[in-house]
């Protein structure tokens, strides 16, 4: 019997993770939950998802479930769901910051359930369903931070699962995965949001801007609110990047 | 009679404008200059330049000189040519900072010759005249920097080149333009060289970088001994604006 895929949280990520899993011969069904029955309908409308439940409907039937909310959203939602998984079941999320996750897996689920970690090295300045790309995870890394003794058939299942999307899975520790995004991902966020700041300081030097410019500063135009929770997540790490610079 | 134009440094830069202004109906001729003659021989073929000459034969016959040579060179290159320079010609430069190129102006240039700063707001990584492009500055603001009381004429004759160029002429002073240029291109530079160092200090971490750190690092591939030497010339608005940051 095929797998039963719970995704929580239908946005960007969300919803490219269901359009890549639907297509997965591993998979038998792929469940979705929102807060905002628009977007659950509008991923239904688009293929992301095969059906709509409640986040508890959601979990019970699921073998696994992807959370793919932001992040601060994530114990609220472990704490809600937990009494509703199955034993066996795999909880897993799409994070920028692991360590803060695994602390809430293992804070929450109880102990007949595996919580992985999990952070595709994908994304778009875009958010929402409408920008859910089939493809947003081919030939990207997707980095899996399993806790100290996983089982091996739930880490091999969730490798499986990841691997259809055409992603690269690379496991490593949760705090190894954190120095390395805040010097490849969260740094530079932070910088290009400061040079953008800095700039508009002198109205008229955005004219002089070329498309060094441009490029350098293009991810400045992700989504705020999401990236202070990111950066605030992972503030350790971040600082020491930032110290280095 | 058509404008006599000598190119002096037959680069990304050089070549490019050589390529534009060819097709110039206002230009009759342009004579490129280069301390490496297989330089010289491939910007003929490319028909980048008419002619090629020494460096006091190319600007005794110039209406208008154009120093597309690295910015430490400007002012030797300057005091050469300055004995044989034409009464009424102009020269110009390409430089990213301008106060210390209209510095040179003033030390080195006849009362006869006109000398007004110029900066192309266009460019690429790489380096050489095998990456010249014919339309390298289309549609690309293009700042000239007059000294106080230039003559009416020369700025117009120099406007019209550039124009010429499919670049927008935009005017300011040269303390202006260093102050944008250090917050919109120098600032940027350094910033994305620092991020890649911060980086590499971890080679694991270029493993997990995506999109974003490829676009956020792009202009760190630049020339860095050119980028040293025009940030440590812009030294002052740099600091400011790093400063601010």
């Amino acid at each position: 019997m095929g797998i039963t895929v719970a995704i929580v949280g239908v946005g960007l990520i969300g919803g490219s993770l269901g359009l890549a899993l639907r297509d997965c011969p591993l998979v038998e069904r792929v469940v979705g939950v929102d807060v905002d029955r628009r977007v659950l309908a509008e991923a239904r409308a688009m293929g992301a998802v095969d059906a709509c439940a409640s986040l508890q409907e959601a979990v019970a039937s699921a073998d696994v479930v992807f959370l793919c909310c932001p992040m601060e959203a994530v114990e609220q939602l472990l704490q809600a769901m937990a009494p509703c998984l199955r034993a066996g079941a795999i909880v897993s999320d799409v994070g920028s910051c692991k360590r803060r996750v695994m602390e809430a897996f293992a804070r929450c689920l109880p102990p007949s359930v595996q919580g992985i970690g999990g952070h595709p090295m994908a994304g778009a300045e875009t958010t929402g369903i409408a920008g859910s790309d089939r493809y947003l995870f081919e030939n990207a890394v997707y980095v899996l931070t399993p806790p100290p003794g996983v089982a091996a058939a739930s880490m091999e299942r969730l490798q499986s699962l990841v691997a259809a999307t055409g992603a690269r899975v690379l496991v490593m520790d949760a705090d190894t995965h954190d120095v390395l995004v805040a010097a490849v991902s969260h740094l530079p966020h932070l910088v290009a949001a400061e040079l953008v700041r800095v700039a508009s300081r002198q109205p008229e030097a955005l004219v002089l801007a070329a498309g060094g410019f441009r490029d350098a500063t293009r991810i400045a135009a992700s989504n705020p609110g999401m990236w202070e929770d990111i950066i605030f997540s992972n503030r350790e790490a971040v600082l020491g990047q930032l110290e280095a610079m």
